[in-house]
């Protein structure tokens, strides 16, 4: 049996130094393209398949210090209840990293993503958070095992230790010790995200309870790993060849094909709210008049526009609510 | 090589008698509890899996007598022109059982179900001159002949043969020749069928090309035939059992999971309109509030609600627009 702490205190017990001031970290949110959806272990953030992601511009800024009686975490500026369950998920996690159990934290994090950005800040927060630690203990720890630490705390998480476009890999030891993310060597500096935001209302369901239900009772979800690997050959391809129109339909088929499994689910999970189809429709219109733009969609009902520098200006105006976002290297 | 005309000319061959004065045939339209989704053999519509309906008490009444010099088709008093679509489609399915190329026949097709109603009348339609040509024929076949005869017009025809229940057996002769419909032995006089009608415009994709490129493009339908097996053993039970939850849950489940393989096609194949989506949380919140009622719907955005005559009040009052239909036995 591999819990959480005995994995975690296996990677850095020997690399721990006496804790420094204060510990700093940064990562920045991303984006699946090719879709993380599915877990072989719930307990590890173990996924069924690969994934391959694009970073965005926003994300989470973390200092830890020493705290005297409890754990303290603040977000954004406002101290956070000790029952809040963002409170609890820290704390669960800071667990595996504490050296005993009367040494305490304060996590004072930032975020840049607006709540109503319809984007998870897990993600980044988690990677962080890991950073912080790394940095706070003096780990020095390698990216490969900050991607693996990142991971327990939320599964993009690991891919959130990168910037660029990064593909998790699966790995297959029950362990998850080869289950990190790598930085994919090329990149795309023409692209672009148009945030899409149709409600900014909290998930009707958790993705993480989504993943579960979609995999025990989604009979079309059996071919979904098949896709996966098949997209993440030609996403691989379209950005090495800068093929726009193999990209964004690559992208775009992958995340409706997530949905789907999602649909075919008992019960039912749908995401889209009437307005997401009618962006859906507006996207498509656009391209049948010749604008090169596709979309991508996690779990929830925001669209993420995809789109190339050189077209910026014609998708504003046709889309004149969307946010821009420059994905950086 | 078996061609339809070779296929039909053999049922028929030595059963056909001279011409009477007329020959008249009505068939009701159906709709798939169980879809029938995917073809293995496109020209003689020869389905992947069986699929289970249920008739409606809206249907064609089609006459057939001698023309003069060409095959005349009127449908609800009304001239079909030469070029049209629909003509063109009578005609090619009027040779396989014309006696001779100087034969010709005026078809006269009243339907009832109006084009408003979202309802597909193909099925109807070829059941309904199957019928009247066996009859102008004195062929006298057996339901099973006429059966298979009607599949060779449109696939759901099959169906429309029979009222009450239907099973198309998928069968697995190259020939189609035991892929037929059969009479479910159980009923259920309480079930009610709602229309909600969203959209009357034309499809945006004929059904056929979007079965078409579904099984061709979509790695989620390899899990479909599995699904159908699965629901035909679940609805049947439901039926023999007056389990309407299970009924209602698997007649959902399976049309949504018949959309999400479209979902996942590629280019995909989205039949809903906002208003589709806005309609599936309307039937969602009110079960949620304690109304048994479920909902399918075909390859279009119309909804067709399922309910038991004991909730019809409640439920015409939460939905007023429906119409509300009882399925004949």
């Amino acid at each position: 049996m591999n819990t959480k702490k005995d994995i975690v205190q296996k990677i850095i017990s020997d690399r721990v130094h006496a804790p420094k001031p204060f510990g700093l970290g940064h990562a920045k949110a991303n984006i699946a393209l090719v879709k993380y959806w599915g877990k072989r272990d719930n307990e590890l953030n173990l996924p069924e398949t690969n994934s391959f992601s694009i970073t965005l511009p926003l994300g989470t800024t973390t200092n830890i210090t020493l705290a005297n009686n409890e754990d303290i975490v603040v977000l954004n500026g406002t101290k956070i209840e000790n029952q809040d369950q963002f409170y609890t998920r820290l704390v669960l996690f800071l667990n595996y990293f504490r050296p005993d159990a009367s040494t305490h934290f304060k996590v004072e994090t930032t975020n840049e993503i607006p709540t109503s950005a319809g984007l998870a800040s897990s993600a980044s927060g988690f990677a962080a958070l890991t950073l912080a630690l790394d940095s706070f203990f003096s780990m020095n720890l390698d990216q490969k095992m900050l991607s693996i630490l990142s991971r327990l705390g939320s599964g993009s998480a690991s891919r959130s230790i990168f910037t660029g476009f990064v593909e998790w890999q699966k790995g297959s030891n029950k362990d998850g010790s080869d289950s990190f993310a790598e930085k994919f060597s090329h990149f795309w500096p023409e692209l672009r995200i148009g945030l899409s935001i149709i409600s900014s209302a909290k998930k009707s369901i958790d993705s993480r309870k989504a993943m579960d239900i979609t995999r025990k009772t989604s009979s079309l979800w059996k071919s979904w790993p098949d896709q996966v690997t098949h997209d993440i050959t030609q996403i691989k391809k379209a950005i090495i060849e800068k093929d726009f129109e193999l990209f964004g339909s690559t992208a775009e088929h992958n995340a409706l094909a997530m949905h789907a499994t999602m649909i075919a689910a008992s019960p039912t999970i749908l995401y889209w709210l009437p307005e997401s189809i009618q962006m859906m429709h507006r996207i498509w219109d656009a391209r049948k008049k010749g604008i090169p733009v596709y979309f991508t969609m996690d779990a929830g009902p925001n669209l993420k526009l995809l789109f190339l520098e050189k077209d910026k200006s014609i998708i504003e105006q046709e889309f004149p609510t969307i946010q821009t976002l420059v994905p950086p290297q």
